[in-house]
């Protein structure tokens, strides 16, 4: 058996993660989560991109917020609210039972890898879901008003303050999670890089002592799909992050970042490919319907 | 301004408490919770007998169950029991926001008392509420089986197992409630000892060291109201408890436990008041209205 290693973020990632699943039989499929999105909140611990892959995976995601699980309500945070609670953050009640479970489970010592493959069980995940790390890895934004948590950042402050820098805190202590070297160790079909954030869903995997260095040993190839289209991002902030680092944003200036990591790259017919020393192909990566994201991961599959 | 001061436990307790609430003013009313019940559960922190108070006061008690919110919906619940996480005690969606509230207030450091105040006051409660001590303090029951946290043996067992001893854990260790403390220095008015569990309510209050001795050394009257009428508990492990542990149940048994603590004893019409040395007055101390509520607290404050 020859395994498809997926690297994702949340929402993007997730699409492609879904089609991927769609293809490959479930013991083919192993998808690596990042959690440098992860932080606690109320008490809770909170893994964002997990949670969207899980939802997303189990066919639970609710595809009208585009985030959170699907027939969700919301009277624990109202309940909050009048009590004059932090709300910025909205838990579902549903979504909240989730958290709750992982929080007691890392506090009486499961791994962060154990309850989340728990959770995906039993909600009807059949791939292989592994956070990069069993580690905290938390990502952090320089603004010009100081550093913030990520999640202060992007959902509290609705990612208004510019980013002059992006940090990874705790990865350089952080160890890779053990299943995914195995996986690599074990000769991978493809590694595959989900049209995710490559600034925070993506780099923060890569960030991981070890990760990089098994993906380029591995001898897989390595494809990335653009999550770039025209110059713009299909959600979240990763053209804006991208400029306000100095880059114009681009399906090119992504794959420039990935540099010599890639031995192919995905992006949408017309975009500019100059400069990419990666092998070309070009697919609709814009995944709106089902059938976007099966063809998509056959387009991915078929460069394996 | 001289205050009352009630020492309660949840149910019974409560709706003294909330009579006694309608007929005092409010910077007149303090109401004392037992704290022993607390727990750790799913990572958050329950103060069972300070909810049912609150939420007593506050008018949002659910009177179909007994216990917790009104309105409540149970989403978290039902989720978490699909992810096969622990639902024996069952936490609504709206009360789980008190929970998360007050286990990251306790978590950055704020007081039991302040976080407790500060949501009653956001609920609308008028009276103060002070649990018995900002410390930690644990009933447990030992059983045939071995010792069990209090909710474990009252909840998840439903008092199956039958007690051979009630432990007070850390109550040795635990400062009582200053601002207690400071209000039975205050020369207070009266202290009314609620109609709950002696057991498991008003005694780990007493247990508090200092608590006992203040009562004692403020002059004030000390009325209790009988938690057993008939020989039978009106709700919870009371009279069960009593048997258990070699006393037959009465009301003229509950007067005994508080001994010379006692200056007057109110006690059902009929029930046997042989040997309490407290004065006994009779009064009807079954409340199923609000009208019984008050008559009630008029009929102790009238001791007073």
């Amino acid at each position: 058996m020859s395994r498809v290693i997926a690297l994702s973020g949340g929402i993007g990632g997730a699409k492609l993660a879904l089609g991927l699943a769609q293809v490959l039989p479930a013991e083919e499929l192993i998808v690596v989560a990042n959690t440098g999105d992860d932080f606690e909140h109320l008490g809770l611990s909170i893994s964002p991109d997990i949670d969207t892959l899980t939802y997303t995976l189990a066919g639970l995601d609710n595809q009208a917020l585009g985030w959170g699980r699907r027939d969700e309500s919301w009277a624990c945070m109202d309940a909050l609210a009048a009590l004059g609670g932090e709300t910025w953050f909205r838990l579902g009640d549903r979504d909240l039972a989730l958290h709750l479970e992982r929080t007691q489970a890392l506090r009486s010592g499961e791994t962060l890898t154990a309850v989340t493959q728990r959770i995906a069980a039993r909600l009807g995940v059949l791939a292989t879901l592994l956070p990069m790390s069993n580690d905290p890895v938390r990502t952090r934004i320089r603004t010009p008003e100081g550093w913030l948590d990520f999640q202060h950042w992007f959902v509290r402050e609705q990612c208004r303050p510019a980013v002059c820098e992006v940090a990874f805190q705790g990865v350089n202590e952080a160890r890779a999670n053990p299943a995914l070297l195995a996986a690599l160790r074990a000769k991978p079909r493809a590694i595959i890089i989900c049209p995710s954030n490559p600034l925070i869903s993506v780099e923060p995997i890569l960030a991981v002592p070890g990760i990089r260095e098994a993906i380029i040993g591995c001898g897989a190839p390595v494809i990335a799909v653009s999550p770039i289209i025209g110059g713009q991002a299909v959600k979240g902030p990763t053209a804006r992050m991208l400029a306000d680092l100095g880059t114009a944003p681009s399906a090119a200036a992504v794959a420039l970042r990935y540099g010599a990591l890639l031995t192919h790259y995905v992006m949408e017919h017309g975009d500019d490919a100059t400069g990419i020393s990666a092998a070309v192909s070009r697919a609709p990566t814009l995944m709106r319907t089902l059938e976007d994201k099966v063809a998509l991961a056959r387009a991915v599959l078929s460069l394996a």
